[in-house]
């Protein structure tokens, strides 16, 4: 697999922004973590004044066989339906992307059910869904090698068209289970300490995703040091998409905003396979999904949200557009000390 | 002084809204606390699907006499410099209402110089800046009744122009200690728990600004249970006016965004004078202060954000602008599991 090579974080660029922060009309340090995000965004760009107009949020819509052990509170056609209701602009996401003036672009990348006739959706289907990683592998590494592709190549395409920021979502019932398997492997930690209720089990139905996933952990062996591995054994066609995002969006120095738990496993990969991304990721928000503060914690992210969001789909990150657009607009047109004529501290 | 009435939390409506919301084509409380506030919006508004096209942010400004004492690492003329950087558009406050489409009305209810000809400044100064509370009381009731009248006016002159949310901000060098007089006085904790570093003080002005507090509570002796008398004694002319918009504003039904220490001393002060307030207010973020963090506890407020700001000028209200849109376009416009044709978990 040929992946592009990351530039560096550029030091010069943060550290203009950060000497014209200092500049600006309010006590240094006041906008708090508006000013550090300002000269992150600086530093991931290249660009002393960075702005974000043209946004996108890229939703990768897969199945997973992992589905059918009882993982989801939700039938598996949701995957589809849900699909279509993006497509239509009926989501959650759909709402926040058209207040944020966002495009929303939503991948057939592994859906189970034929959707080829929806407009609306971009048609890259790898397979038709992973398969069940409690009786081998959920994909082949040549699939899991495709579904990056696909997703870099659709990160390619948007920027083409024109684009600053990007936010990562997903679709796809049954996905909190590939990520929290993805997490156990990548920190190490206990499967019971990644894994959460995802849209809505209750205590059996935890239990139970909690075997299945040391289940297939204990099956398929992925190897912690080859995150293509990991991804190929206990990952999914959604995750592996939003992997190859990120990577193709960090080579092209635009920051990626990552959602909540399943996106936040594809940057645990993503960072796997080449660590240069990490400089490029923005954490949204704080997601109720417990292994979500195992993921930012070994990434070194701080969420700039924490509402108790759990739906994924990328609505926590569109959510934070705003606030990344405010630290940058706050960088770019405020007035300095001397250019609005006010005194400053001794 | 005439206070209006102010109407009873539409219970009937949030019902309805919560209602919605659990039909909505999304995991029941997946979305966390876009779904409570925007039921809660609906509540207040009294309308099941509220909208939030028409926003200001009210920006009260005023000088302190106790400024003179040290308790700022700004110079007093630092105010008026503000105010006619923020009718420029180039404060923070600024920036932020014109990407979020708010408009900026800054007042000048009691700023020391005269900015009689700045234009772009509501002018209804009620004196030059408040007396030295460490002589005397800060105001004369006359004068607090007056700025609260002020107040109650703006707002309704803006909501004559069409107002759907509205922010509170401040500017007034040294207004983090009347603030911190007034949530001592309130909530009953020793000044040295809810007086922090305002603008940058050091550990010496800090102790200083501690003292001046402690020593002008002990001189006014102003009464607790009469939010009036605290207002006047201890309080200042920007605080006062924030406190008649927050009455004025739910009288109408107005939903009232509080920014961070200042405006959140306003909110109990106006909870003080009309207990009825409450229902109304939304804690934007969680203010570095240290005497918030008191006041949203005394109020039962949780702040969306917590971004470690601390600048004022209504910068952390205005930033949580989006937020409050985006739960209620979730709540407006996202389609129903019906209405999509998406299964149901069971």
């Amino acid at each position: 697999m040929r992946l592009p090579s990351i530039p560096n974080f550029d030091q010069a660029a943060a550290q203009k922004a950060a000497h014209r922060q200092d500049h600006l009309t309010k006590p240094q340090g006041s906008l708090g973590r508006l000013e550090s995000l300002s000269v992150q965004l600086a530093g991931m760009t290249g660009r002393e004044r960075p702005r974000f107009a043209r946004k996108v949020v890229i939703v990768m819509a897969a199945d997973h066989g992992v589905a059918l052990e009882g993982v989801s509170a939700y039938p598996v056609e949701v995957t589809a339906q849900m699909v279509e209701n993006i497509a239509r602009n009926g989501a959650a996401v759909s709402v926040l992307a058209r207040q944020n003036q966002a495009r929303v672009v939503v991948v057939d990348i592994g859906v189970a059910k034929d959707v080829s006739s929806l407009a609306g959706v971009l048609h890259r289907k790898v397979a038709a869904g992973s398969a069940n990683m409690l009786k081998g592998p959920a994909l082949t590494h040549a699939q899991a090698e495709q579904a990056i592709m696909v997703g870099m190549q659709v990160l390619d395409e948007q920027a083409a068209r024109g684009l600053d920021l990007v936010a990562l979502g997903e679709m796809g019932i049954g996905n909190t289970t590939p990520a929290s398997a993805i997490t156990a492997v990548l920190t190490g930690l206990p499967v019971k300490e990644v894994t959460g209720r995802g849209t809505g089990l209750d205590d059996t139905g935890l239990q139970n995703k909690i075997q299945v996933i040391e289940a297939a952990i204990r099956l398929n062996q992925p190897d912690p040091s080859n995150a293509l591995d990991v991804l190929a054994k206990v990952g999914g066609l959604d995750i592996a998409g939003l992997t190859g995002v990120i990577i193709a969006s960090a080579a092209r120095r635009i920051p990626v905003v990552v959602d909540g738990f399943i996106s936040g496993a594809a940057a645990l990969l993503a960072a796997g396979l080449r660590p240069e991304v990490k400089p490029y990721l923005i954490a949204s928000h704080l997601s109720v999904e417990a292994g979500h503060t195992a993921i930012c914690k070994k990434l070194a992210l701080e969420p700039l949200l924490d509402l108790r969001m759990r739906l994924g789909e990328g609505s926590g990150a569109v959510l934070a557009f705003p606030i990344i657009e405010g630290a940058a607009r706050i960088l770019d047109e405020m007035a300095t000390f001397e250019e609005a004529g006010v005194s400053r501290n001794d």
